[in-house]
Parts: C-alpha cells; sequence; structure tokens
C-alpha cells in the first residue's frame, strides 16, 4: 500500500532522479513537476516525462511559466530596481515563488500529500520552496530528502548518487558534470559550489553560459531602445525593429545581453540562513532592463518618492525576496507600494552594449514635468528667483551655525 | 576706501576673473584662491597667480589639497560605498568641504570680511560651499553674484562677460568654450548644462576628459589587486608593482581606469533645491575603487551590520554630502558609524578592468571569520545540521501559515 | 482702481484684524475665509461677519469643515499612529491642510488673485500653509505681511497693533490677552510663545483649554469601549450608549479626554525651519483614539508589516505632515501604504480614563487569526514542535557563534 | 559516572527545582546558578541555596548583578529610548543578557560542560539565553528541557510537575499559585500567561506587583528633579534630598513610581518566534527615566541626529534586544552609535508624578546651544530674517508646484 502521493519537483538530473527512486522505492507514489521558467534543460520534454515514467513517476507535469514568471516577478523587480547586498540581481529567488505556486497547485490538482524537493540543506532554494509551501497550502507535508539523516547517511557524496543510479537503472549522462552546480532561468544563470567555493579562485572562461566573454564580444556596439509605460518595458527597438510582449521582448534584451557580454558578477554573498558563500551570475537582460529603468526613473521620478522609494521599498522587496517571504504579507504590503510609485514612470531610454556593459546613451519622456530644459538651465532665470536660494541657504543653515559655535565653545572648531 | 576684503575661489576662467574684476571695481580688496584638488586647470599655478595679480587681486593662495581630499573624503566613500540616486559617485560633492574648509582658512589668515564664489544660482555648489562657510565660520558674509540682481542684470549671457572682459582688459582664452560645463577634480570630471540640456542628446565623444572611450580602450584587459585595511586602499599592485600612499594609488586607479574607459555615466539627477538637471561624470578610480570594496564587504561583513550600514548609513552618509551637509551634526554621527563598521574590512581584491568595465576575479582575508569553505561547501555537514535548517523554516512559517489561511478565508486564496 | 483681489484667512482677532485694515488701505479688496474646523473662536460666526464687514472686507466666508477634517485627516493620523518626534500627536498640522485647501477654492470662487494670512514669520504654519497654497494654484500670489520689511517695520509689537486699532477703529477685545498664544481645532489646542518661551517655566494651571487638570478630574475613572473598522473609529459605547458618526464620535472621545484630564504635553520640538521652540499642547480624544488603535494593532497586525510601517510609513507620514507636505507626492505615496496596512485592523478596544491617563483594558476582534489562545499558550503544544525551536535558534546562531570566536581570537572575549 | 556538569538557571521555584531534580536523577552534576537583578524572589538567598543543596545539586552560585543591569543595559535603554512595538520597554530583554554572561562565566569557572535553563519552549527567553550562550561560548551544550520530548511528555501540566515534586520530597509553597506567570527584575515586573491568555480578560487589581494601583495613589503628586549626564541619570532629586550612585537612583525612581501607578501597560506583542502573546508590564522607574531623557533630548539634541538616530538606532536596538540578539556585531555596532549621540545630552528635567501618569513639568541644560529664547520668540527677529524664508518656502514649493499642475494635466486637480 502506498504511503501516499508525492508532488516532486524533478529536472531530470541525477539528484532528482535518485529522490524519484528513492520516494518509489520508500512506497510512494510520485507526480513529477517541471516548471519550465526558460531553463534550457526544461526543453527537451520528452526526454524528462520519459525518464520520469522510466524511474516510476505515476504521472509528469511540464508546465510553461515563462510569461508569469517574466510578468509577475521579473518586471516588479525591474520596477522597483530590486538587488540584494548592492550586487546581486535575485534571478533565483524570482523564479522560486513561481515554481512552488504552482508545483503546489499540481499538488492539489492530483491529491498529492507531500510535496518534495532535491534543495540542500544549506542552501536558500530549501527555505525559498517551503516557506511558500506553507503560506499556500499548509495542509501538504513537505519530504526534504537533503534534511532527512537517513537519506543523507545513505548518500554522502556524488558516487554515492552514481552507484545508486547504477543499481537501479537511472540512465546517468555520458557527458561529465560540471565542477559546479548550475541553476538557470529567463532572468539569469547562477553557478555555486564546487571549485567556486574557493572565493579567490576565478572563474573559468567555459563557465558563463548565458553571456559571451567580453573579450569575444563584437567589436561593434549594439544600439536599442527600451520604451516603458509605468514602469514596465512594453516595447523594445532595435536594428529598425520592434519587439514588444513580454517573454519576447525580454528574450531579445537577454539576447542584446548575452551577445555584448553584459550582466556578469562573481559575489559573496550571505544566505538567509547565515553562511556566506560565493556565486557568480550572469543576468543579461534584467541587468539591462534594470539599468534602463533607473536611468528613466530619474527624468520622471519625484525625488521625494524615490528617496523612499530606495531606501525603504526596494530594500525591503529585494530582502523579502531573496529570503523566501514572497508570500507573505509584508511582501504584499510592499508591492503595493511599488505599483503606486510607477504611475508617471513611462517614456524612452536609448542605450548601447558593448564589451561586458552597457550604456545609456539618451532618454526622453512625455509623462511627466518634472524635468525642464528651462528649469535646468543655467543659462535662463525663466520662474526661478536665484535670491530664493539665498533664503533657502540661510534657514538650512541656522541648524549649523550653531553646530560651528558649539564645536568652537567646545574647543573644537570646525575650522581645525 | 575699501569695502573690507573678499577671499574669492578664483579659478583663472572667464566667470570668477570678471568676479574678480567686478569686486574691485565695486571697491573690495581682493585675495584670491585657489584649491587643488587634482584638476588639470590647477597645474599652471603661476599663470593664474599672474592673471589675479593682474584683474586687481591683493594677493592669490594656491593650495594642494589633495592629499587631505583623498584620505578624508574620497577614502571615506569608498569605506560606505557612497552613491546618490543610485548611480552618482558624488565626485563634486566629495570636494566641496575640502575647498570650503580651506577657503575659510584663508579667508582667515588674511583677516577678510566676505567669502565669494562663482557658484549660479540654481545649482547644488553654492549651496554646499555656503553651508559649509555658515557652519565653519558665520562672522564671515557671503557675497554671491550670481544671485546678486544688480551682477545678473549686468552679466545675462556670456555675451556680457565677454564684452565686459574686453572692456576691461581680462585675458580671454583664444580656445573655444566646449557647449557644456565642466569640474574636474582627482575623483571625476562632471559635465552639465549647454548641449547636455537636452537629456536625450547623447554626449559628443570629445566630452569625456577623465576616461578613454571604451570603444578605443586597449584590447587586452589590465589585471590588478587592491589592499584594503580596514576599509581603505592601502596598497595596488599592477604589473608586479606595488603602489602605495594615497594620492598615488589613487592616481594609479585614475590611470588604470581611464585607459580602460572604466566609471562613465549619464543621468538625470535631482539637485537639493528641487530642480532636476542632466549630468555626465568620468570617476575612473573611484569607481573602481567602491567595486572592490563592496566585493570585500561581501567576505568579510556581517550581513545584518551591512543590512543596517546599507540602509542607513551609506544612504544618509551620501545624501548629506550631496546636500552640502558635510560639516553637519548628523554627518559627524553617521561617519562615526562608518568607521566603526570597517574594522575588519582588510583584505585584497583582485580585479581586471577591460573597455568600460571593471570586474572583480578574486578576494581573500585573513581578517575574518566569516567566510569559511567547510561552512558554504554543500559537499561538508560539519558542523551543520541540515535538521535544523527545518526548525528555522516551521517557524519562520509560523506568521506565514495563518496569512495563507486567512487568505483562503477572506476568499483570496494565494493559489488562486 | 484696486491693486487686486486678496482671499485672507481672517479670525477676527487682533493680528488678522490689523492685516484686514491694511489691506484694505494698501488698496486691495479683501474676501475673508474662515474654516471651522471646531475651535471655540468658530462659533460667533455673526460678530466675526459683522466685523470683517465693518473693517472694509468685500465679503466674509465662514465654513464648517470639521467633518472633512476629522475624516480626511485626523482619522488618517490614528490610521497611521502619527507621531512626531515621539511626542507630538500633530494637532495644528493636521488642520492645515484642510483649510488651505478650502482657502484656496474660496480665493478660485471670487477670482482672488491674492492669498493673505497672519501667520508668523518664523514658525511652522507660513511653511504649511504656502506650500500648500502652492501646490494647490501656483498662479495664487502670496501676501504674508509678517514676512514684509515694510509691515514688520510698522507694527513692531502689540503696542503697534493696538495703536493702529485704536486709529482705524479696530474693535479690541477687552479681555486681557494671555501672555502666550493658542491654537485650537478639534483635535487640540496648542500654547506656545510669551512665558511659555522659558522652557523651564511650568506651564500655569489656567493654560489648558481643552482638558481639566488631571488633579481636578473626577474621582471615579470613565470607562469606554472604542469600535475600529480598518483602523477607523466608527463607534463608541459609553455608559451604555452608543455613538456613531465621525465628527460626534470624536467629539466625545474629546469630552471623556477632557473631563479626565487625558492628552496634555510639554515639549520642546524642532520646527521645519530649523528652530527649536517650546509647545504645550492638549490633545485629549486623539490621545486615546491613538491609544487604542495601537492597541489593536498588537492583537490584529502582521508584526512584520507593522515593522515596516511603524519604521518608515509612520515616521515618514508624521515629518511629511508636520513639515507642510501634505499636498506632495510623498504624502499621497505614504498614504497609498497606510490604507493597505490597515485591512484587517477591525475590532474593539475596551479603555478607561481616570485623572490624567487612558488604559486599555482588553481588546478583541472577528477580523484576523493572527492571535490565537491555543498558540499562545504556555500550557498547549498543540500545532506547535517545541523541537523546532531548537533549530530556529541554531540557524539564527551560526553567525553569533563566529562573532564570538572572532571576539575571542582578538583578544576581546565576549565573556570578559 | 556523571554524564556531565550542568550550569542550571535556577530559581528555587517548581519548574527548575523539578528540572534540577531531574537532571541529577538522570546522571547529571549540577551547579545552580541564580541572578539577583533585583528580583523580590533572589532576596532569601540562604532558603535558595538550602533548596538547591538539598535537591541535589553540587553547588549553588548567587551573584548580585544589579549594578551591571541598571549601568550597562537599563540606562542603554534610557539613553535610545529603547521601546518595542511602541509600547514595550523590553524589561525582560534587558536583564537576559546579563544573566546569560554571568551564567556563562559560572559555568567556565566550574569546568561545566552544559548549560541549563526552564524556559517554555515558545517564548522568548530561551532564544534569548541560548543565542548569548552561543555567542559567548558556543563549546558549551545546553539543555532545554522543555524542548526535549522526553521531559514534556513526562510533565505535560502542573499536575505532574507536583507529582513529581511529592515523589521527590521536593519542597512546594504552600501558598496558590497565582493564575498567571511573572518575571521581575530591577526594571519591571511582567504578567502573562493563565489567565491572561484572554486579551480581552482585564488583569486583576492583585495582579501588579511594582505598582500601586492608580486609583489607590496619593491625592498629592510627588515632584522631583532627574539630572542627566550624557544621556544617563546621575542624580535625582526629590524632598530636598539628593540620590545618586546608579542603582540607588533608579531604585528612587522605582519608588516614586510605585507609589504613584506609573508605568503600566497591557499589550498583545509578537514574540520573535512569530506567536502573539498578551503581556502586561509594569515598568515604574524606566517609564519615568524614559520620559524625563526624551524631553531633554528635544531641548538638546540636534533634530536631524535625532531623526536618524529615532528611526534606525533606537528602532534597531530595540529589536535587537527583544530578539536575543544583544552578543551580537550589529548590536555592538549600533550601541555605538547611541553613545555618540548623547554627547551633549546633559541637563535636568523637572517632573511630577500622579496617579498613574509622570509630567514633565520644565527642563533646562548647559551644555547646549541649541534652545534660545531669542530664536525661539516670536516678537524678536534679532539675528533672523523673515525674508528668508520666503526663499526657503519658494525652493521647497519647486517640486510641489509642478506636482500640482501635473494632478491638474492629469485631470486630478488637488483642489477637487
Amino acid at each position: 500500500m502506498s504511503k501516499g502521493r508525492v508532488c516532486l519537483a524533478y529536472s531530470g538530473g541525477l539528484d532528482t532522479s535518485v529522490i524519484l527512486k528513492w520516494l518509489v522505492l520508500e512506497g510512494y507514489s510520485v507526480v513529477c513537476y517541471l516548471a519550465d521558467v526558460g531553463q534550457e534543460d526544461a526543453q527537451d520534454a520528452a526526454a524528462i516525462e520519459k525518464k520520469a515514467m522510466l524511474l516510476g513517476a505515476e504521472r509528469m507535469v511540464i508546465e510553461d511559466l515563462q510569461k508569469t514568471f517574466v510578468e509577475d516577478l521579473v518586471f516588479r523587480a525591474v520596477q522597483c530596481n530590486a538587488i540584494y547586498e548592492d550586487r546581486y540581481l535575485l534571478g533565483t529567488s524570482l523564479a522560486r515563488p513561481v515554481i512552488a505556486k504552482a508545483q503546489v497547485q499540481v499538488a492539489e490538482r492530483y491529491n498529492c500529500q507531500f510535496l518534495s524537493h532535491g534543495c540542500t540543506g544549506k542552501g536558500n532554494d530549501q527555505v525559498r520552496f517551503e516557506l511558500a509551501f506553507k503560506a499556500l497550502n499548509p495542509a501538504l507535508q513537505i519530504i526534504a530528502p537533503w534534511r532527512l539523516p537517513e537519506f543523507c547517511n545513505k548518500f554522502q557524496g556524488r558516487q554515492d548518487l552514481l552507484k545508486f543510479a547504477a543499481e537501479n537503472n537511472i540512465p546517468v549522462s555520458s557527458s561529465p558534470k560540471a565542477p559546479w552546480s548550475m541553476d538557470e532561468n529567463l532572468a539569469h544563470c547562477s553557478y555555486e559550489a564546487g571549485i567556486l567555493e574557493d572565493p579567490d579562485h576565478t572563474p573559468p572562461k567555459e563557465l558563463w553560459k548565458m553571456t559571451l566573454d567580453p573579450l569575444d564580444a563584437p567589436d561593434k556596439p549594439t544600439e536599442f531602445t527600451i520604451h516603458f509605460e509605468k514602469g514596465i518595458p512594453v516595447k523594445v527597438v532595435e536594428g529598425g525593429k520592434e519587439t514588444t510582449g513580454s517573454v519576447e521582448l525580454f528574450k531579445l534584451l537577454n539576447k542584446i545581453g548575452r551577445e555584448n557580454g553584459v550582466g556578469r558578477i562573481d559575489i559573496v554573498e550571505t544566505r538567509f540562513v547565515g553562511i556566506k558563500s560565493r556565486g557568480c551570475y550572469d543576468t543579461p537582460g534584467l541587468t539591462i532592463a534594470r539599468l534602463a529603468h533607473l536611468d528613466l526613473e530619474g527624468l520622471v521620478m519625484d525625488s521625494k518618492v524615490r528617496e523612499l522609494r530606495d531606501q525603504f521599498i526596494t530594500v525591503s522587496w529585494s530582502r523579502q525576496l531573496y529570503n523566501g517571504m514572497y508570500f507573505s504579507p509584508e511582501r504584499e504590503f510592499v508591492e503595493n507600494s511599488i505599483l503606486f510609485s510607477q504611475q508617471n514612470v513611462t517614456g524612452q531610454v536609448r542605450m548601447m552594449a558593448y564589451k561586458g556593459n552597457a550604456y545609456v546613451i539618451g532618454r526622453s519622456s512625455d509623462a511627466s514635468n518634472l524635468y525642464s530644459e528651462q528649469d535646468a538651465s543655467m543659462d535662463s532665470l525663466e520662474g526661478f528667483s536665484p535670491w530664493d536660494t539665498t533664503g533657502f541657504i540661510e534657514i538650512n543653515a541656522l541648524r549649523l551655525k550653531k553646530y560651528g559655535l558649539q564645536k568652537q565653545k567646545d574647543g573644537q572648531p570646525l575650522t581645525k
């Protein structure tokens, strides 16, 4: 008799194949689930399904979530210029909520009692998936093999996995495994672990999947224009051709970024569980879209709204996403502000990509009156009385004069 | 009889030459002051002094402030990763406090009653200088010609300045003026006004002074290593050669940045007086140093300290500097935190610069135990019990489960 | 010929009567405007109108703004627990936007070209009114007599005002003026200036207008219950009687507070213009409503949303209101978050007022599942596995262990 | 053979007596430890020691930590106006670091391998103690009986504890247990659990230990003056008598507060583990000291420093203390700022306590020039040009005018 039905996040790779087989051997029925968020590995759906069924899955469900991923998560990140620890564009974190929600829906559809995944026990992803699972449907139980002592003891290294695979007729790719881990989606590819655990080991040239090496990029820059409406990219014009449609245009930005080697970072970050870890990421399209959006906001967003948004909203949303708190009241709270802040972020940004970098080379907007050449001009005093500035300075200086005088009195003059 | 003695910030250019002459004609004695913060224009000190004396100055004082500038301001900016509106590295803002303080000291030394400068009436610099003046010595009065109606009426455009120059034997450079304004120091060169007032007008190739065009940069990357102690760059190793000394090593970073075209931005920012304005900046060395510092902090800085520092200290210090609030109790307050946060930011960052970009390619530190290959390793469970994570997730999920259940009860299930 | 038409904020008191007459003598037509926001002085409308007409006003417009004031401003303050410098409930600041907007509407209705008010040149209110005026209708010009040199020179003290009044047949109240200034509305009465300028001078017993002295309050506490919906007080039950209606129930809270001496503060605050000033305020109803609201949020608001709201929204909204930035994009941005945060703040709070203080003595809500007696109970482990806490602690301790070890290594052990 | 030596936090009460006996029976040697942080229960040291020895303890160590508690924690809380969720003054949280550190020191002194405590598995205190233990000495193992399944199963309620006590000759107090839990120290007494788990159940009159019922307080107010140096109370003058010495003066403030019924709150708060819980607290002296300190800062602290301190430092320190993150790099970081901010917080505050409330009735300081009667005075224009305010307003209005005009253009005029 079955111990119950598990919905397992299944990629077709060695780890989740072993988990699938192990679950079957343990007496579970298993519905395998694969979310297509643009990763190359999801492209051969038929082979993955075949493998899952061969290993004893009851069913293999593959869903294309690219549109949801781009529109609900990636573009929200663009709207708030999301960034973690000033460097990481959150590529993996953005995909997790989309995948988790779809997996719960599949589990509900097929009457599963359990959810399972192949995330390791020290990483962020287990936290992200499971916090989402618990918010989405707390009645579903979670099997996290890499946190089960019996599983961890049985599989203490890759050799144990390969041995189990051989014993259980699990097909294993003949190409050698890269000496690092990867996670890919439309937004980025991440690289960590293995040889990268030495933070002073430069990533080898062949590591990067989604971007050309800047040294190999074309000698001629690519010029293009991104059009935004309410903070969302709605059109990209490149080589005289217009591209619209969320996924299509984001893929075009990825292509521009890839070919010009844009969006590589190599960092040490702190995981939610408190461990520092080294990660390399290439994020071509999102790097470009974020830069363009930041630039347009300079033109059209009120500076005080921007201050508040930058300091509180961007920081909060980014941290929430990184820490797996997407399905949370605080994320909802913060996201409401993001949308509100973007009402006038409409306009177009002209850009250039070249050998590892993207540059803004111009921007314009009809949606906002905040930038005015006349106001900005040093040559025009139309509508501006410079003597007002004298009063402005005087009033702002009231406190500062007292500060200077107090310092003098205290024997620590500022001019010292 | 003299109306009193003015200490005028004098660059030798057309504007301040006119102001100097005008002050003399108005009956003031004028002590001219020029701070050398690394700008090219300060290099020909003898010519500037000669011109000042020719125009009637009592005295010309030129001081080399490069060391103070780099050590007290530029490196403090590096220590807190200072940035304004997520883009601008504050090159001009950083120089102002150093210049203002030295000018006040000169004014005091020569018994001036007045301070004067050539800043325009709509910009940030007038505010920065004058807030500093008032904190440093509120007894000194300020003459801001570009905010005096009589001056503004007399000089309504460049033609009026040239006419006045011709009438008063003020030598004028024969080379045509660039159709934009510039301000240069060791940290950066800024470009604004003129043709740049149209934010969609791409800056011409010849505009940039401190960086080569990335398209013209060498095909071979430059590799180098920056060593930090308590967040401050103390050594740069490049081509087998070690450079120490604050100014020397910063100049070397500038050179590396310049040759590889690193550090150009083109943005629309909001001035303290509330006007949006377009500025282009090339900031080669500081861009590189900031990136290296950010990276090293990833390795050695506690993540919670970093969160607090990033969200509150970096943002506050940057805003204070931009707004001219350097000589203020709040800047002192915040700077105390910056120094405290940098105690362990010691280590070295290996980098590469190439055609417009700088890349980190490795980092290491003996000063901190926060990064541990063993902790980070996905293959080792030494010192880490994955089952703890289960409890961590459960406790974090308590709130989220209630959130999901409430949503269900309210007819807005999260899985919808 | 008239110099144009002015809409003057007119209270009927000495200052604005002098201004009215002065404007008339200067050749302006004057439409007088009085907003009734609950102040006692507005009660004798007929007398005020008569006086205005006597002094040469073209027209006197009096409007009852109490409902708007309570619903749009006071209750919004309750919803976000607004407070300035941790003490001041913003009573005056809350009324200004309501009054300013109505005054601009009156000015537009009667084709005025000017707006005028009697605020002093060092205070907050001039800034609040004029920033509002400029946002609401920048085409209207502002006459601020107390910032006009000719007016200030003419009227250098109260004696000059009285002399002018005598010369111009301006009726003056025969009761002696209190040796301080007051500003009253439904939310509070403020007291400043005069003898209060010595911050060590205890306010005399007779100063307080809206509250009984706690020493004179009844010996028996008043018990009552406030019902909230989405953070807004919708019903007060006291003595077996239900009161609804925004103004009515707020007046009842004022009455309860007044009789029990609740809501007096005596502080030194910093005005927007940077001057420190001493103010006393009695704020009976709002003090009670704010406490009740705070308490209910403890029961029904998610703690992470509350953290963000407290730290960013409450602080920002309060500062915006204090500084006169009500009609601003940033206030709109922040207010959108306030409303969003209050969706579940529904329930009732039982209270007691007694001799200077209000106490919460119980609260309940059907709207939220966040509080659960079972969860809270130390005696029940239903739905809670204490061993999860072990994991939670372990993971949280990862960083702290490293911190302790580093301290030891650095020769500064934490146990020292 | 002993399983090892445990240092147990032992109060002499039923719970920890059972734990002591249980540990002994399990085969551990036990060193009992009691920290005297001012709680009444610690007063009869001899009886507690006798009981511990009777139950099989190897040794009983009792230490007076009152001075450290007041000076290092309570006064630091005063210096930053610490508060959690806008209500709770952190009385329990403040004592934990002091107790934990001393317990670790005792454990080290007597060569213990284990630390143990009687905290429940759902509360904050287990987290606070254990995070401190792990930072202070990660080599010490922790026995948390209330999180051990074998212990929890054995003792499922108070009856099981009493039965075990009877079986093991553990003396049990004959006075009936209050139907709630208490935790007392010099700063406060807390009440929770039991009948208080219903948040609408008003705490009975007899519950409060450290304050008289306001209804029973004297009819005559108590007047007194608190003197501060750098934000720390250094002298209290009451009834003509001066009290100095940290513990002595804090006890005097407690006495004044107790007699006048000052400092009671009844709230629902969110524990670090995410559970909402109801707590009542009476905090007489700290409530008074905090109010006085807040008030003095109004007089002497620069407003911008205060803004930053309030929004970032106070909030962070309070949250860190509440969450048990005292021994953490972030608390050290934040505390450095607290001290820096208090340099000028020197002066005296005159106060009155009366029937449940404390009032400030005057304050003065020689340490700061920020308050100036002349500056504040509405009657003096010495050193202040009101026309400067015009410029200040104009410049601040630049953005707001654009905002109003944009709203008009968008068909949403602000005057609507």
